[in-house]
């Protein structure tokens, strides 16, 4: 058996969860973690290590075919090393500098013509987008970190003084909504993308996620995945990739990148014929793509975040018996105040009650709500 | 946190199956392995022993808080000393033995007058049914092993001299198809059917399923899904079992219970709201019970079993090719002709494509086939 053996380098959520479809397709999956309590080191073959130390990835790594990471925070360094030394690592460091550097990523759609929002790169000189702006440190932010609200200059005077690096600036959209787009490509160049998901936040955090994008023009729709196609073959992505997006009425601007399955296709797992982790293994082991097409109108994920309750097994019981089409993930983390602790999909064609329904599952998990 | 621990008697395909809706529903899942490469324990923690003997599965059962089995093979002195100490067993040894045992089987569904095909016990007597007959060893068959077409007396006296222990005799239906329909049931008494499937054989073998039964009448589907609840309720059933159904014209007649999931009930992974695998877990673990709707028109299932080719990795590749949407499963097992070593479903609305399409994947697999 030519069965071909991956390694994930992280072992949070996202790993877990392509555990599931590896186990499914045959493939041989194994995770280098932190300690052995990790989410996913819990379901799968796990080796502990330092994901900052070339040495440790690199003897994780020569005991697989192909590499892969499930966060941004791995070192370019540490990617170029690996690639130096014949390692197969998807996705490149080439192409993975861009979900790790939002510089060089608005540089980037700058370059193949795709709608940026007003930005500039900021090193103390002058300023030419209106405050209110939005300024963000171009490397090692994820989920609203290192982003913050500038309103004048003598804010954003303090914060590059305290970041001491160049900092991307961008204008303050004030956008109708957020949506994301995922898009998967393979060395071969097959390339696929799914429906446009919207994102609904709270607090710079997703709580929501809806597919197909209610109401979206079929124009919109069909714009938003060609670019994402677009970006794919532009940096030679191989795996999946989350494109972050602002409309603006008919409008939309590139917000972000992520190149590893996303929060936002979680969705995926019960709502398309191929899930976003399924998509990924086929994408970096050069397999055929799935089918990203759905089996149901609609897919409502909602993203539980740790409340006041540390047992969530009760809840879930409560939850189980109102509402038996209502599929769990569990990453089996520790409860902490605001960390995703797992999420709920639901299926089907009645869109308001799948929102009432998902609302109500993690608000009641969360313990915002009692019954 | 207290998320339940469960143990799963055995490592086959069916506990690695199970292994991924634990990882979902964030249950601490292990298995009682025989070797380290057995199915399952290639994808979860395990525990390496014997199940004949009772002082290695008690050890086993103590680091969980429900045990379960994924084949009939366990011997019920086995399951009884675990109950005897305590250990939560699902399905329990009384419910087990219809299993385990086709002659109380027979006398059971008599009792709660459900159709049996004509049937004796038989222990060197008189026959009272027609030749020729089936003959069955009551216990420690499965996949048509204990099982015999039996054409004269002389033929019944000499396999009776073979086995020295009474037989099931059986009468041979001229069946039109045969169908099976999963039923699962909580300790709470919450039971759920899904549709019943129609069980394509060959050999002896399951080759295919298609679910729901094709052109199936109202009555008859309603009849049998109904027959398999009363299955349930009578033998207290705790899990998942397949109910195997011989029709003939507007009749059914029952064949054989089998209390786990089951090859008739892989079609769900994809198929249903909730797969048996989760199903049983949530019956074992007496959580509320998941939606059993399916998810599309059809589900077609093919196994696919080991043929000349060894390396299923290039068959695989050539058929992700051509069907974007076919579903693998591939269950870690050395390939040994006959031997079934995964399953392909695939789901949609047009019945004859989807089994072309199976059919052409499995053959293709095997190497019946070479396009």
């Amino acid at each position: 058996m030519s069965f071909p053996r991956v390694g994930v380098i992280g072992a949070g959520q996202l790993a877990r969860m392509m555990a599931i479809p590896a186990n499914n397709l045959g493939i041989s999956f194994r995770v280098f973690a932190a300690i052995p309590n990790d989410s996913a080191a819990q379901v799968a073959n796990f080796v502990i290590g330092d994901y900052t130390n070339a040495v440790d990835v690199l003897a994780f790594a020569q005991e697989c075919d192909v590499i892969t990471f499930e966060h941004e925070l791995v070192p370019a360094t540490v990617i170029r090393e690996l690639e130096k030394r014949g390692v197969k690592v998807y996705p490149k460091a080439d192409s993975f500098q861009y979900s790790q550097n939002k510089l060089l990523m608005r540089e980037k759609m700058a370059e193949i013509g795709l709608p940026n929002p007003k930005w500039q790169k900021y090193e103390g000189g002058a300023v030419d987008i209106a405050f209110p702006l939005i300024a963000k440190v171009p490397t090692g932010g994820y989920d609203g970190r290192g982003v913050y609200v500038i309103k004048n200059q003598e804010e954003l005077q303090s914060l590059y003084l305290e970041v001491k690096s160049p900092l991307l600036l961008e204008e303050k959209l004030n956008f109708d909504y957020e949506i994301s787009v995922m898009v998967a490509r393979s060395p071969h160049e097959q390339a696929a993308t799914w429906p446009a998901t919207l994102t609904i936040q709270s607090d710079g955090i997703c709580t929501q996620t809806v597919t197909p994008v209610p109401d979206i023009s079929h124009e919109l729709s069909t714009s938003v995945q060609s670019a994402a196609l677009s970006i794919a073959q532009a940096i030679s992505l191989v795996g999946v990739m989350a494109v972050e997006i602002f409309v603006v009425g008919d409008k939309f601007f590139i917000n972000e990148l992520a190149l590893r399955p996303h929060n936002s296709g979680h969705w995926s797992i019960e709502g398309s014929q191929t899930s976003q982790f399924e998509q990924h293994l086929r994408a970096i082991l050069d397999l055929p793509l799935g089918s990203t097409s759905m089996v149901a109108p609609y897919a409502v994920m909602g993203n539980v975040l740790g409340g006041e309750k540390h047992d969530m097994y009760r809840p879930y019981l409560h939850l189980m018996a109102r509402r038996p089409d209502l599929h769990f993930h569990q990453y089996g983390k520790e409860v902490k105040p605001g960390r995703k602790i797992g999420h709920v999909t639901m299926i089907g064609d009645d869109l308001l009650q799948l929102q009432h329904e998902v609302t109500h599952a993690v608000d009641y998990m969360s313990g915002v709500i009692d019954e």
